[in-house]
């Protein structure tokens, strides 16, 4: 809802913002503040962070959300491509969980609408936790700590997958990463940023990043092809929206990544084969925009998109549930 | 030191304890309560929380110290035996890192004397973390962000293996469990503990529980047979102290695990094959004792088991500093 709300605006065109630190207004530019998030139902949230943080939810009970989505690593695993199950490797780069909410949709692909509809995912991929929903379910309906808790945030201990996905969507929805140094020159603070960080961020709007890199995320806006001008090249074989809306020309186009909080979520691009953010705006300026940016240029520009890096949400580790009697126990090496 | 201290009067016999809470007495009882830690060193203690839950300390980028020892599930993974590099299924039960600065040495076996020796070991070894000290240094010397804090608290910005292993266990020192309900009755308070609770208590004393499991950590002061009465039935090939000390008479003695926070460090033994306390009760009755309690007295036990649960740390997650430019990339699929 807000999501939607506050990207319209943005796309709009011209909007004064109301600042989250105060009435004051904020530059008119096509990067907006992020805001804090409002926690509505903390019971909720806390019972999201339990499980998001739940190697049971795993079939070998050693994975969890968290394990690919590290939140003391800017919300990523920092890997080309995940470790699942069994040490599989992954098909592609783990994106950030921080500020995923303001995403026009889930996944590079963008084949899940919210983030509930993606919760469901992860759990039951054979690549992932490999587990199914049944299964996780029944591992949490076994747990007395945790009935308790769904009882107090849902009124019955008839606990179900939408329930789960539910509050790990509202805990997900905490993890914004407002105030980042970009977002206080927004707000008005003129020395906040050096001139290199001003000049990368000048050229990144004159040379069109901001095209698709754009709203409170700078990014997740839009779908778009990679590889616009050259061809990007890779052996991952992921075609990229093509696999939702069937359309021909939707092959190779990802869901513009945020670049909110970047300097953490190393390695770059839907494969994870740029390991540094030069490389990263490089290709980018070749491929997107035909562009051959100096040394220099490239500084500017990176330093530019490391004052983007936000607060990070501040995580007190939660104390799982002990097992129950009849909890299944985990099969790790089935 | 103060580890030495407290078990030497414990072991000693009839000692006053000053209680944090107060200067209240504590009971004369083979069990002590648990001491809050005194952080002397903040900075070191940090740096170390930053080391436990770093996965770059390992070969894949994946496995950190709080991968096995979990302190969202009381320090352990609760898994029969861990999952170590490459999903390697490891050789025995990962025991918990709550309260074992207490214990007289570490591992089962107690081949490392403190908690510094001990955090070399995981690094290195090829079934865990797989890396190699030389790497895990040159990685730390290699992110900015950990030179910074080596030179904060080192004075130097030449990192080496000590400094990390002594961080790590400057962290681990503080992971102390405090204030259980046995504990707030140790120190005088009658009305914690339920009548069953009370008699599950009796019965560890007077059946001769307290002979292996005593001082503050009801556990971790000796290394003893385990079969004492009846052998253990196991596949396990792990043998014990003997593996340290070489004599026969060592074989299959193991440290004595400490109680506390017992509730959560499922499943139990070097082999992780009792699933349930009820379970693990039972078997150190018939094997240690030669006695069959009935099920209303293991229930009993358990109850009391259960109050030696005590106050889980408050972990701030840690935010890890981001690789530089030069560091190495995790190569998980070598
Ligand atoms: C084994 C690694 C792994 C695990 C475990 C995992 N994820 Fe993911 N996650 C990924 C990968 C890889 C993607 C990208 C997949 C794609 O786009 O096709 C992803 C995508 C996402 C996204 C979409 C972000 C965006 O902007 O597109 C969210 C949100 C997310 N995961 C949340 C979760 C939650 C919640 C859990 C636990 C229930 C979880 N993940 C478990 C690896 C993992
Ligand atoms: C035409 C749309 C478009 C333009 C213009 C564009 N980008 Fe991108 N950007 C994308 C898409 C799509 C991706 C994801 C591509 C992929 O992973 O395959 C991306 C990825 C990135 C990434 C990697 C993010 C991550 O987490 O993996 C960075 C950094 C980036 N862009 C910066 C820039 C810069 C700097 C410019 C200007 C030089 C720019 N982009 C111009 C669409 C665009
Ligand atoms: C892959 C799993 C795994 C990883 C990673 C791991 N450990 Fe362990 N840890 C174990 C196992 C298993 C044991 C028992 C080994 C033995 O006794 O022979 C153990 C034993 C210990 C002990 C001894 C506790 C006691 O009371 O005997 C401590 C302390 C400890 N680990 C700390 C660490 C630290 C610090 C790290 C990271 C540097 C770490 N561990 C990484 C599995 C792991
Ligand atoms: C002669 C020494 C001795 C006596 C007496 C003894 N224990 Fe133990 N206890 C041990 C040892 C050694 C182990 C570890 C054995 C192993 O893992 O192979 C252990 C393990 C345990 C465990 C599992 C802990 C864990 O984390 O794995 C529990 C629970 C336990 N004992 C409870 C009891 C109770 C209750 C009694 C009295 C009925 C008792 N013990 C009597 C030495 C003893
Ligand atoms: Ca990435
Ligand atoms: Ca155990």
């Amino acid at each position: 809802m807000r999501i939607t709300t506050i990207s319209t605006l943005v796309l709009a065109g011209s909007v004064l913002f109301t600042g989250a630190l105060g009435a004051s207004s904020v530059r008119n530019e096509p990067i907006q503040p992020i805001e804090p998030a409002e926690v509505t139902d903390p019971a909720k949230v806390q019972l999201g962070k339990k499980l998001f943080f739940e190697p049971r939810l795993s079939r070998s009970g050693f994975i969890s959300c968290n394990s690919c989505h590290n939140l003391s690593r800017g919300g990523s695993d920092n890997l080309r491509t995940s470790i699942g199950h069994n040490w599989q490797e992954g098909p592609i780069n783990s994106p950030t969980v921080l500020n995923s909410s303001l995403n026009l949709a889930q996944f590079w692909d963008g084949r899940a609408e919210t983030l509930q509809e993606q919760a469901g995912g992860p759990i039951e991929n054979p690549m992932e936790m490999a587990f199914t929903h049944e299964l996780a379910v029944e591992v949490l309906a076994s747990i007395p700590g945790y009935v308790e808790l769904f009882v107090d945030v849902y009124g019955t201990d008839q606990i179900d997958i939408d329930m789960v996905t539910e509050a790990i969507a509202a805990f997900e929805e905490t993890l914004v990463t407002p105030n980042s140094r970009f977002d206080y020159w927004l707000r008005g603070d003129d020395d906040v940023l050096t001139a290199e960080e001003l000049a990368g961020y000048q050229l990144f709007k004159s040379s069109g990043c901001v095209a698709c890199h754009n709203g409170p995320n700078a990014g997740g806006t839009s779908f778009q092809r990679m590889g616009v001008v050259e061809p990007y090249q890779t052996d991952n074989p992921a075609e990229g929206r093509v696999a939702v809306t069937g359309k021909d020309a939707d092959r190779f186009s990802f869901k513009v990544p945020s670049l909110r909080n970047v300097e953490l979520t190393y390695p770059y691009f839907h494969d994870g084969a740029a390991d540094t953010l030069e490389e990263a705006v490089d290709i980018m300026g070749r491929l997107q925009l035909g562009r051959v940016y100096t040394e220099e240029e490239t500084a500017q520009i990176v330093a530019f998109l490391k004052t983007l890096t936000g607060e990070q949400p501040r995580i007190q580790l939660p104390i799982l549930p002990p097992s129950g009697p009849t909890t299944p126990r985990p099969q790790p090496f089935d």
